[in-house]
């Protein structure tokens, strides 16, 4: 049974967890927010009280914070008596929030992998890096760290282990597809932070294929599929997180992530790429001035959060697994379908970080509740997804089926 | 009859202008480079002996100078003895250069109209906004200064002048053609400066049509010629020097400037420019560092020097002027070929900056000779174009001309 959640970012997806955290403020207790521009945290108060989103009665505080600085992380993580840290700050934060965590025992959720500035797209398995190097002392010391529990990674993962609970005597294929067919009206825009969405797609493209780390590049390899709701779409293999937990946790030879783009997007990024503008190594000016050209192109294009007013369409994530059951060949859909405009009215957010944000708070329930409380550190593929799932039916994001028996929700 | 050249700027057109004044210093004397990067003067010395361009044996001298320093570009003047300056600099030096020459009494030579680091485009005729302040002065003095002498702007207007003088008793249109029909080999490049190339095309795309001024942007206008040598090119209307000065001094109510672009010229552009990378105002990154976009850009694309040995390929640059003859309708097309391998071979250097510093040393030797020391600031069409077309023929950039007659030398 813990309680008081503290939210460090103050993005797209933390102004999600958020609204969601005030919704549930009866189970999670106090919400704190932190980040290093604290007039950001106060506008997402600010939205969460316009919104009444609060379930129950209660003050929102807004913190100055650099993450970076251990000590003042955990400091702040016990002023505000946290026992429920969730990150969706800068990816390369990862490592000192954990160690805050790890330090004061609060539980650690995050939505993406660990990332350092110089680097992009490292040795596989990439939680090896960074994430996995504190398993023991996490156990040891009995910290609830839940890793990677968005959307993708962290519902697809559920999904991956629903599948070979319920679906599969044996997997030989997941394929992760990720879609967004919504349209935000502006002539290029990344859906989130433009340097982390950038990154995951300049160096190597790995997948598990037949049970071996294999090697494309961005834009190599490509697939169309008829998704539901969204229709026909052409989705690119994509370096992902969750393919280096589930190649892991999962006994599956062939683990792949697909990402849909439109023609659009790739001539931006194939140019952005080619003139060395999505590169993460500085380069000088001619005036001196040292600089990082892939923050110069962050920095030219819109914010993330700017895109929400005006956004149209849908999102369809899915698992298509393949594999065996009972001696039958079968295949499964699981997925679901967000609208960006139903997202906005509900948090003031566009939903691809509506997709991220509800599900750690998700998750933050599911510890308060003690379903969830680990002690340990856990990829979401390693946690039973059942009850992960029933309430993201009821938060917002609903997990559907669709195979030889047609299409309906998950647990039906 | 003045003598000694001080070059100022280091950059592929300093680089072609210093092997052209040292061909031909037993007319010119003393030969000094000066640059922000006394290194980049250097290696221009080191070029200029390696490919024996001296005539008569003479030692070329290296300065370092911040050209935007007036008082030291004085003292290196009056120390170098120079009394013919060529301003191939960046064009954000022109003021300042152009005041050094005006309180020391050398000529002033540039072959690009005066920028403001902060403003692209400005209200037209551009010349009024900065050199043509000084007509007055220069005209008191005695001080020759010869505008826009490079290629276009520079033998363009020579041509037209030529095509008033000789050709028409009425000019109707004069349309200047640039096309570079050449090949880098690289992804993406610009042949001169990214900063000053991008800036061209950023903003209104100014033209002198029916005697007013008419804007446009950039790439909204196109035409196809079918012209010697490079064949079928699409240019675009854009804007440029000599349209400013042309629509003064001649009696033509129709002057437009055409540039040819190949389709993946455009998309990158279009592409940068939309996403607001070629801005000339300073963005912030997340981290504050302060930086222009365009400079970022610059910094990532290939130095256009280092283009030189690999490129291939010719270039056309034509003035077409229609106009009437004794009674008679006509149509005139005056131009020049050069090609990309054989400038390489002469100042290792590649074509652009071979046609655009050729000129003003042409330019250098007629007020060497007395021929253009005008002892007042000029455009190059308020000058004789004979002696200096006569010049251009022997020096590597032949004039031919094309009507009903045939296609022909110009002085056929």
């Amino acid at each position: 049974m813990k309680k008081n959640v503290l939210i460090i970012g103050a993005g797209g997806v933390a102004k999600v967890v958020a609204h969601k955290c005030a919704q549930h403020n009866d189970e999670l207790g106090q919400i704190a927010i932190a980040s290093r521009n604290v007039n950001k945290c106060r506008a997402i108060i600010d939205s969460v009280t316009a919104k009444g989103s609060l379930r129950q009665p209660a003050e929102l505080k807004a913190y100055a914070l650099n993450a970076l600085d251990i000590e003042a992380t955990k400091a702040l993580i016990r002023e505000t008596h946290s026992q429920i840290v969730i990150n969706v700050g800068s990816a390369f934060l990862n490592m000192s929030v954990l160690r805050a965590c790890m330090d004061t025992g609060a539980a650690y959720l995050d939505t993406a992998i660990h990332e350092e500035p110089g680097k992009i797209c490292e040795t596989p398995p990439w939680y090896g890096n960074y994430e996995w190097k504190h398993l023991a002392e996490c156990q040891e010391k009995g910290v609830t760290a839940i890793l990677g529990v968005g959307f993708d990674p962290g519902v697809v993962n559920a999904w991956a282990a629903l599948a070979a609970k319920q679906h599969f005597d044996q997997i030989d294929s997941i394929d992760i597809l990720d879609v967004n067919a919504g349209s935000h009206g502006k002539y290029f825009a990344t859906n989130f932070d433009p340097e982390i969405n950038f990154r995951e797609f300049t160096g190597q493209v790995w997948s598990w294929q037949s049970r071996q780390w294999t090697s494309n590049s961005m834009f190599e390899v490509k697939r169309t599929d008829d998704l539901p709701v969204v229709g026909v779409q052409n989705l690119y293999m994509t370096g992902h997180d969750e393919v280096h937990s589930l190649s892991k946790h999962l006994d599956v030879p062939n683990i792949r992530f697909w990402m849909s783009f439109g023609d659009h997007y790739i001539n931006v990024f194939s140019v952005l790429k080619n003139l060395g503008l999505l590169s993460e190594q500085p380069v000088k000016t001619a005036e001196g001035v040292e600089v990082v050209p892939l923050k110069v192109v962050k920095a030219v294009l819109p914010d993330p959060a700017s895109l929400a007013p005006g956004y149209s369409g849908k999102t369809c994530i899915a698992d298509l697994v393949k594999g065996r059951k009972d001696g039958q060949a079968r295949e499964v859909l699981i997925y679901n379908v967000a609208d960006h405009a139903e997202a906005y009215a509900e948090t003031d957010s566009q939903g691809i970080s509506y997709t991220a944000g509800v599900p750690p708070v998700a998750a933050a329930r599911l510890i308060a509740r003690g379903d969830w409380d680990a002690g340990q550190m856990v990829n979401v593929e390693q946690l039973p997804p059942e009850p992960f799932l029933h309430l993201l039916d009821e938060m917002g994001l609903p997990t559907r089926i669709k195979d030889e028996q047609g299409d309906r929700p998950w647990d039906q």
